[in-house]
């Protein structure tokens, strides 16, 4: 297995500047603010664990690379211990890009057990942005906030489901109808596929989209069945003009991030705690009063 | 069908000023800054829809008026439309309480679609610790982040399973082991529950918690069995030494959370966004920088 850190010292350089970003060490400010990130499509791609994902990933990285195009995937896994077995066999599906220099992947750990992005996702995205790729894939379990996080983040986000969601959809999962451009029925050739892409399209017809009524495609990743017309309605929702829009608005909650992360950069909830262990002995004490007079 | 709002001018005045907070009324900050909250336990109900998490708030509420004691529960909803029937659903099971003084109910949106708990819980649960109640209970639904967000602000945590849950636990669902205090398999007549059981048994056997293993319990809340264990436990977790420690750190997290509002106060997402929309035709537009210039 060759890995591409081999073929490429611009994929070695690649990497480390996303550890640097990652664990905030010395320089990382400075590459960020060089950077000048060009408008890459960025793909979510999202679903509950067991959807298939990775092998849909990898169907639409083979399709990219044959068309000898540069693609970089970022993989972003929970981080709870139980997961390592899956994390470990999701990988090994990439194995055969290892050696296509027009290949990158980056696994993350997500922030919580629960899922959700790792905090640096949206300075990893840019730096993969200013690296001359043509598209950028982030793949990510769904578990409840990581979807929105991860549409809020992608161009495209697509939802991938199984027929055994079929149940689920009723229930759990109605913010998902809220976040996909486009929706997936993998592993169609169980029953109930047909009957979840009608729930899902009544359901999608029912709420009225402003610019793009998202398309429900059924695949069968492993045998390769779907990919090229699931890959097509990327295409065609990437060239959606109200896209731009929606740039402006990714780039404003990001600007409030980064500043709120500046503003908050003297204070760690370690001393926080400290100067509480003392405070909540006097007996007029009153959270909301301690804050307003922290300043 | 009587509301406790006509009962007691208490009740009225009390949900007048969580109004106000929700909302951030003029003059909620007077009244946050003038409470003094109790020490009153706080148990979360939390678990995936449909697992019965309203049937065994509701006959908790039972055993705590028996005993004359008094209780708020705060039901946290996700905001979804889809949602409308199961909430009132849900609902109208408390509607038994709701002429006895000693029971206060209070319904709220969750933040996103996908659940999570509303931004004021941490005001409002502090409003009520103000309020001379016995228990509070914070009952939602589980669906990612809100999971993670109630074991920060309960004393105790209730996951509510279901035997339906078994496959899921394996893939979906590892960071459940690592928020509650107590496990309950609901619907345990239905096949399955001895073997959910045995399974999350086994998970927290190899999980090797500090100060207190999480028991299994099989209930059937409808027919009110396994009710008066459950309570039983609760009652022995709050009492457990280890709390005191863990509200230090509650209470760390949430002044950090005040202070970065009270920083962040001045900034709209809207201003934002104007500024950008010029700032981004610069050619040497970097976001980093912009964030650092900002102050």
């Amino acid at each position: 297995m060759n890995h591409p850190l081999d073929k490429s010292s611009d994929y070695r350089s690649l990497a480390r500047k996303i550890s640097l970003v990652e664990n905030e060490s010395f320089g990382y400010k400075d590459i960020l603010t060089a950077l000048h990130p060009a408008s890459v499509p960025v793909i979510g791609i999202t679903g509950p664990p067991g959807a298939g994902k990775s092998t849909i990933t990898d169907r639409l990285v083979a399709i990219v690379l044959e068309q000898g195009m540069r693609v970089a995937v970022v993989a972003v896994d929970p981080s709870s211990p139980f997961h390592y077995g899956a994390i470990l066999g999701d990988r090994i599906r990439f194995s055969r890009f290892f050696n296509n220099t027009g290949f990158y992947l980056r696994s993350m750990a997500s922030r919580g057990a629960l899922g959700g992005l790792c905090e640096k996702i949206i300075e990893i995205t840019d730096l993969l942005k200013s690296e001359n790729f043509d598209y950028i894939i982030i793949e990510t379990v769904g578990v409840g906030q990581s979807e929105v996080e991860i549409a809020g983040l992608a161009d495209t986000t697509v939802v991938v489901l199984v027929p055994e969601s079929g149940d689920e959809i009723q229930s759990i999962k109605a913010g998902i109808l809220e976040i996909g451009h486009i929706y997936v029925v993998n592993k169609a050739d169980r029953s109930g596929a047909d009957r979840l892409q009608k729930l899902l399209e009544e359901r999608i017809q029912e709420n009225h989209y402003e610019y793009w009524t998202p398309p429900v495609i059924k695949t069968s990743a492993t045998a390769g069945e779907g990919i090229l017309l699931l890959w097509e309605q990327i295409l065609s929702h990437l060239r959606n003009p109200a896209l731009q829009k929606k740039h402006l608005f990714l780039l404003a909650e990001k600007l409030y991030r980064l500043i709120q992360k500046n503003r908050m950069a003297d204070i760690s909830k370690h001393t926080l705690h400290q100067r509480l262990e003392q405070e909540v002995k006097r007996l007029d004490f009153n959270l909301y009063k301690f804050a307003d007079e922290w300043k």
